[in-house]
């Protein structure tokens, strides 16, 4: 199938699984270069996480404020379909890493897509506005033009649940401090400001942020990309995936649905009816009983 | 919270879990209506598939054609991430359905799209051509337009490794078959011949359907919905990813990664290096050593 | 780090990833030794899901009895986790390999393990029997066995919903016929009714078998591993896992958490508290206010 | 199906999701009692974590060894199996979550798991010794009872690559550092070391900890539960799952396997075959070309 030297092809298989982030020899062990005894007890947690996704150690000061911005989205009860879905995993039988793995996976653009969201709508009002724009018109530009696209939720503004979220003041002060001490620029702070700004304009009333949209200030703030806005936020919601389903493990319950069975779910389909022979099928069509 | 009779906060509950597909009481079960004992053993598993995606039993002649097209995409071997991440699975501990879920996971927008946007791509080639028009040439336009919009494939023709695929010809038989007995209409499966004359005109050469091309027509000819026939090609790989996760169990080989460790992973990250002090972070740019 | 020639390497790359299952060439498949393009239409799906998973064809009547035992499994409805999950899964985002994977995870010892437990418990009863013994007496000495050692379920048997399951009934019959033809032994029919009547004698009332006891009767009759009763489950359950997923994704709920949120969750733990200095922490215990 | 009362239904329902976690109103949340907004700056990641698997935060010094154990196992490299599915998933098309739900998932007992094993061994060894018996005779009974079980892995001890794993050494000084400080008793490390010394005794030669042997001493020190040792592990090791997932996505490639197809996977199955007509079916044995 192929005429290559097997050195080369050997040479393929090794850059097949390049990576720029590790590397292992027998007794050795370095991490985006640093030798990994040198970084245990040296380097925090959050820092670590900083090296692994950007290549370099942050500041203290930019460590800081991400460790701030990993603390409050480690939950949010069982209401969440993340949290739900561990707490049933573990009562099927599977153990902490399954039920962590059904439950991460529905972080998805829905359930864990509105900090990324955010921060690409940061991104766009900050090229909008240029070096000299006014930020909140900006703001005011990009938002309707999402609107005008039919889009009818702003990422990180807004809940369904709280009528104000008390998780963005003391994450903003955070923010404050960093920037009078020289860490971040205030930048993405001011934009978050000038979208709530601008949707009070649009929409005759205040919509005050979320935690989705103090992240996403954050995580701009310290130079990561949108993607990664997501990643983080998974890290921080494994903790309260793996919280609750330890706590439900405890409980030693079997095959726990969403409801007490004494609740039935509701039937729309069509009534009973009977199998028809298979000369008489692919004809008929379906009744709803709603 | 509320002030809704409780009644009605019941009913509520009842509604968030609404379906039409079953309908279950104690000691009986009915699936779009049908009682489960009168669907055993006269109901084939394909022709319980449909019933189950489609809300209506097909004929035998559709229920053939559809069991065929499940045959052919249950394994393409372990250089498939689906198939070699099955297998790693279970030697990492994981019961089958773990392994299960770690692979089918995988099935997304590149590795089990395909067929998907095969079908999606059909489906505007039927809207372009309308009910008169030459479908060589409406399949021309459609593919101009999506190359003009950057697309590098066209789903569903030419592939990787194989320069025929071997498993097009049978089906296409079937389908013609199908067409014969007015179990389907032909329109998908003309308007998959004119994707092959259409990429002939574009790339002066021929480059054959493949899998997802011809299960494409298939599923089309059926009335699946695009979203549908990646569901399809899921229950289908399904079957290998069982097998080969099986295959792998019973040789109790433990942690397997994706190469003999005697193949290094290259690394190409910054050289080794120390730890800087905090106050020295920050600063410093990765260097590479590829 | 080695001192093998290259050529060497190479083929223990090669078999690191060896596998009986199916060969692949540019322009030829095949699968179990037999092209891909001969199977395509002369193979029925359930029979290409025992030649993956057993190596060789089976026989029409084998393949007719696997068949009927993948059919009523599909769904048991919403408050099913593995249901369940599917549709919160797509309300979150996912497409249905993500809504799949999540769901299919947990189909592992509690929730999708029975019909494998009790596999190996008729396997231990046939055992316990040896050539002559008598089932029911053997069925007594194994059950009683497995209540010594702590276990309070007997797999195959009861129901939390149904007083009896609708499903065995027809199933009991497909296999009756096929011992009459010869296809099967009958052994393990007979020793799941030994269990039937062994537990009577032991609870003093009749606990009727579930699906997952008659489908352990076929799936034994058959020649399937224990654990490969857990994946032909699985199998069948996927196909309801798609459906719900597909219902659900089409009525456009965005985060569907396990109930309204009208109905709260119950909170148990210590009440509002301030959070202690860093020098004051460690020392409190929690308090319950359930 | 129920007469209970709508009311205690709707409590039953409540109660179903009850939590000691988190408690939230419109406008509030608090985790274990603390308010989110005075959790957010005052208490560090790590001291989260703490406080959601266990109720309460811990002291500084508590808090900084469970920092220091959480950062050596972020990452082992692409041989690793956790590392290879997610780089392989990004190329499938997953986003972030899918790919670290499909790699996280594989983190069960063999991948995952020695920390929790070694965690129960440690547990074993102390009741084996009790307050004033020889730590390291108990861990010569407790490991010969393993042996003699047919174990042949004693779980945190030697390593299949690194002759010497260099992450104990700097993790066992910062345990003596919080032994000196009163932080943890100690009593860990010491069994750590015994099982150490015992291994010397029963196999002749020096069995150096690895990274599972010292996490596992650690959290032992801290009071986790064996089961929460996998769950913090997989809080460590989703950041190099992230990571890796991340440098993948930015690097563009599609579909990658295991291994570049220049290298072929070895077939090991029957010879090519005709498919037998289903008359002929079920009778031949498979043959093995290996």
């Amino acid at each position: 199938m192929t005429t290559k030297k097997p050195e080369d092809i050997l040479a393929d298989a090794s850059a097949w699984w390049d990576t720029s982030i590790i590397d292992i020899h027998p007794g050795e062990i370095a991490i985006r270069g640093y030798p990994v005894e040198e970084l245990i007890g040296n380097v925090r947690f959050p820092e670590m996480i900083w090296l692994m996704l950007r290549g370099e150690l942050p500041t203290t000061a930019q460590g800081n404020l991400l460790e701030a911005a990993l603390v409050p989205g480690v939950d949010h009860g069982p209401h969440a379909p993340s949290i739900a879905i561990a707490r049933m995993a573990v009562t099927c039988g599977l153990p902490v890493n399954g039920a962590m793995a059904s439950a991460i996976n529905v972080l998805d653009d829905i359930h864990g897509g509105a900090g990324q969201q955010c921060m690409e709508l940061y991104g766009e009002i900050d090229a909008e506005a240029g070096a000299a724009g006014d930020l909140i018109d900006a703001a005011e530009i990009v938002i309707r033009r999402h609107m005008a696209a039919g889009e009818k939720i702003v990422p990180g503004f807004g809940h369904r649940f709280h009528p104000i979220d008390p998780r963005p003041a003391p994450l903003f002060k955070l923010v404050a401090k960093a920037v009078a001490e020289g860490a971040v620029s205030g930048r993405h702070a001011a934009i978050g400001k000038a979208v709530s700004d601008a949707l009070e304009r649009i929409k005759g009333r205040h919509i005050p942020m979320n935690i989705d949209g103090i992240t996403a200030v954050i995580f701009c703030e310290l130079g990561f990309e949108p993607e990664l806005g997501r990643g983080l936020f998974i890290l921080s919601r494994a903790v309260g995936i793996l919280a609750h389903a330890w706590e439900q493990k405890q409980r030693g319950r079997r095959i726990m649905g969403p409801m007490p069975k004494e609740i039935p779910f509701r039937y729309s389909g069509p009534a009973r009816r009977a199998v028809p022979e298979p000369a008489a099928r692919g004809a008929q069509a379906p009744r709803s009983v709603r």
